[in-house]
């Protein structure tokens, strides 16, 4: 499959260019669309492998309204074709659904041969999901499609028109919006992508509460909130001796013991926006607030995989948990992921199917009524709306698991990569980010002195023992102040060795440096494994944008008092 | 203690600087002398903290020849007080054992008022041990004193002598070197300090073989090896419900089963010489092989300490699990270390009683005939020649748990150190680093490709999945090939999740770039929690040189063919 992909990645680098040839505008055109047309929240980012970075401009500029020349380019190449194009039948274009035998789609009627567009769509291979049928169920699932560009764009790869009566048979196109039942959301956040939703809060939010409120807590998911009836929920445990064991809400609740953890969630992309910066990457284009800090309750998964029959037997042929959320997209595929069974059935691994956030009942946005919270675990792993444990000597299956939450080598492109090379990302790095002041704030001179505030966490149940901060860029370092619990509160005891869920809040207040017109902030952490935070961004840089921990930077002004002057 | 010594350390300072208007030869004789006057092998690199750089300079310039006008100043200032010196008896000697009451020693029947060398010791306050009493004993345990310049800066402390009654009444000097009976070592090792013994093989050997062999496995002894009788040899073992448990050698062989771990050890200090490079830190000058891998065989902690009664009411009370070893200092003093007792009574810790390395008894220098082997934690706490194993609430009282081997931030000085405020270093971050070809080697241009290898490994058990190598100073990144195992043997099976304890080798053969003069080559490794080496040495710099994991960089000089030319 993958090198199948890797060949035929390369087969359409040439299919590009000679579809350049043919349609001088093309390039541009691609390059914006790749921006729109996407197929999962988390590709939305701009998808620029193919192009130089001149070409971001060019998008630029069509997006800034140049499009005008453009369009009519289409139009005319269009226009000039459309007398010329084929009638296929349904099942001619059925037969076109892999990358050997070209990949086509219809949409409206319109028969597309999509083949040279596969290795370049942002959202990846899903693309094929959609090989040999009708766009348009997809594109409701995936809001980012509905976007003129992105029509623009799909035209450029017309090859015919489906005769009359498949057109006819086609379903009739679900108009609902799959999303249309989600959540209303705190308007706070900063919406990165609106359908499937994924937004962050205000960083300076962040730093105002050990427990971050579950309105503000980041939200990332994936596919549309399922709607899920609690009364007849249940949750499906598979692969241990005891057989099937199903369990209600109710049961869940009442037959296991409510256990609660302080557990900071993360997600793989926080901090992305900083490898943008570097050279564009695949994904949502993530602050530094895609992290956030909550108490969660539940039974433990532990107990229930013991009461399912877990015991060394089990561990002698499986390695891994499975979970499937009842989030799924149009062909019914549901997100999923997987942990290793040791940390799912150790003690001390406190992993928990939760059933309260912050005390309450999950908010549908985190997976009411039952999620997975995984501590030290990067979020992905974390399954919400789950519906189905299986233990098994395989990791998921799932594109999460196996194609996308990996980490590479700043060397390795689109071209290269191999996913298999790479372990799924399950413990995080360590991680510090300055949630204020914001970068390019000014402080005026008469001031004094300055605050600068932040979190800092480390995957794994490494706690962080210290946070190093640099006023100017990194020469000379100071240690900040840290605390595990809300500002005025006794301290929690220190966590066990290796159970630090929590993050930690730091603050420091330096006295402005006499003479300085800007500062150059730095923060650092450390966990109790004594590891560090990379200094720089580009030699972690890597093509999902995953992983982005390098020291953060926040430059500061300072304004001279005008008395003063 | 620690804010006493504070204090005393800028009484000292002021201290010092009296002395130097008194004598100016002084402060270059006393920068030679702090790096030669050292309580222990650790301890020996040049301590320059109240000095500039110049100073390093000069103490070069003393160790190149020009002593010889230094020690006329030094005699001439002895001779002009020598007449006035007072006669002091022991008892008036030993009253002078403290930081309050001045710190007097003796010396050969002089009397010395050290008090203010304390604080510039390159040993620590382990000075204090000798205060009020005689010098000898300790000086035959820790040889690096045993040289003309510590002589002569011991001088310029002399305040007196000892009247003849009480130095004929000092225990007859023990002549025998405590290091006399130290085993014999292979001529590779490159030494740091002979007593007591610290060395390491040559960086080309450790990428010679997966398992290090035991000769040239590096050796990092804090005192003389002990003789240890293996029939009469036992083990204690305390604090556990049981009562004192005692165990014979063939007790521990016998009682319980044997489990082999194949396990990298590493020295906190390790590539300690490139911090040495930033500033000057504390410590012996490790390059870069302080570490190793061996197979390791013995009883297993856990077994030992649940036949000694371990259950759940002992984790409910204690926290730690102390070892002694039986090598121990004038004073009885022995080393000491210890780990979380989760670690040591976990069945995935695999923290072993090793009675075996690499198949055979264990070598003298790696304590035979019983060491603790503790996978993925640094190799201080991995003890040697061990005595006793107590199981606690509190950590191990060392100094070498508590005052040592521990990290800092770049900015901590010996002025403003608190030990208190950081965590015994138990896991190490992740490492690796270059093994050839050497820093500054020359390749031809006619090999037309260049093969570079090295180590890569983490602590905790966490499983290095990549090392990324550049040849253009982390410009471009090019991905090196790994092998957990001998060459040309079959790879061993991947390790079970978080039992990552063995170090990978790795090598590249890249082509030399056409045009380049030199290449700057590193290397980077990522274990999987995808921690990083940080980019560069000085914002990881801290008092003690410990943990230097910075990416590891080695330069390369191309030469020309002459053909060519």
């Amino acid at each position: 499959m993958i090198s199948g992909a890797m060949l035929l990645l390369r087969r359409c680098c040439g299919l590009t260019r000679l579809s350049t040839q043919r349609l001088p505008v093309a390039p541009a055109v691609a390059s914006c669309a790749v921006r729109l047309w996407s197929s999962s929240g988390e590709d939305q980012g701009s998808y620029q492998r193919a192009h130089g970075p001149s070409w971001r401009h060019t998008a630029a500029g069509l997006l800034a309204g140049t499009a005008a020349a453009l369009a009519y380019g289409l139009h005319h190449h269009k226009a000039e074709q459309e007398a010329a194009f084929p009638i296929f039948s349904q099942e001619e274009v059925t037969r076109h659904r892999s990358l050997e035998d070209g990949v086509w789609v219809t949409y409206k009627g319109g028969v597309y041969d999509i083949t040279a567009f596969v290795a370049i769509h942002p959202g990846g291979d899903k693309i094929l999901l959609a090989a040999g049928g009708a766009l348009e169920p997809f594109w409701a699932l995936y809001a980012v499609h509905n976007q003129e560009h992105v029509l623009e764009m799909l035209s450029a790869y017309k090859v015919g028109e489906l005769n009359a009566e498949d057109l006819k048979k086609q379903k009739p196109i679900q108009t609902s919006d799959p999303y249309s039942s989600d959540p209303e959301r705190h308007p706070v956040l900063r919406i990165n992508n609106l359908k499937p939703f994924n937004a962050e809060p205000p960083p300076e939010i962040l730093s105002d509460s050990f427990t971050t409120p579950s309105a503000f807590f980041f939200k990332r998911n994936h596919l549309p909130v399922p709607q899920v009836d609690p009364a007849s929920y249940q949750l499906q445990v598979e692969g241990l001796p005891g057989g099937p064991l199903t369990l209600s809400l109710e049961e869940l609740k009442t037959r296991f013991p409510k256990h609660t953890v302080t557990a900071t969630l993360q997600c793989a992309g926080n901090r992305r926006s900083e490898m943008n910066k570097v050279k564009q990457v695949k994904g949502l284009n993530w602050g530094i607030a895609a992290i956030s800090n909550a108490t969660w309750s539940g039974a433990r998964l532990r107990d229930v995989l013991l009461a399912a029959g877990y015991g060394p037997d089990v561990a002698r042929r499986a390695c891994h948990v499975q979970f499937e959320g009842l989030d799924k997209d149009v062909t019914g595929t549901t997100y999923g992921a997987s942990i290793p069974l040791n940390k799912a059935v150790s003690e001390e691994g406190d992993v928990l199917l939760a059933y309260e956030m912050n005390g309450a009942d999950l908010p549908a946005d985190h997976g009411y009524p039952v999620r997975v919270v995984v501590p030290g675990v990067v979020g992905a792993r974390n399954v919400k709306w789950l519906g189905r444990i299986v233990v098994s000597a395989d990791e998921s299956s799932s594109h999460w698991q196996q194609n996308d939450y990996k980490g590479f080598s700043p060397g390795t492109d689109w071209d290269t990569v191999n996913f298999k090379s790479a372990p799924a990302i399950q413990e995080l790095p360590v991680q510090s980010a300055i949630t204020t002041p914001a970068d390019g704030a000014v402080v005026d001179r008469s001031s004094g002195e300055l605050t600068v505030k932040g979190y800092a966490w480390s995957g794994g149940g490494r706690e962080v023992v210290r946070v190093d901060v640099s006023l100017d860029g990194g020469e000379t370092w100071q240690v900040a102040q840290m605390r595990s619990s809300e500002k005025g509160e006794a301290p929690e005891a220190a966590p066990p060795p290796g159970r630090a869920w929590a993050w930690k809040l730091w603050e420091i207040t330096a006295p402005l440096p006499p003479g300085a017109k800007e500062l150059k902030i730095v923060c650092k952490a450390v966990d109790n494994s004594y590891n560090m935070q990379p200094d720089t961004v580009a030699p972690i840089w890597n093509l999902r944008g995953v992983l982005s921990n390098a020291w953060h930077r926040v430059n500061v002004n300072i304004r001279e008092d005008e008395s003063e002057e």
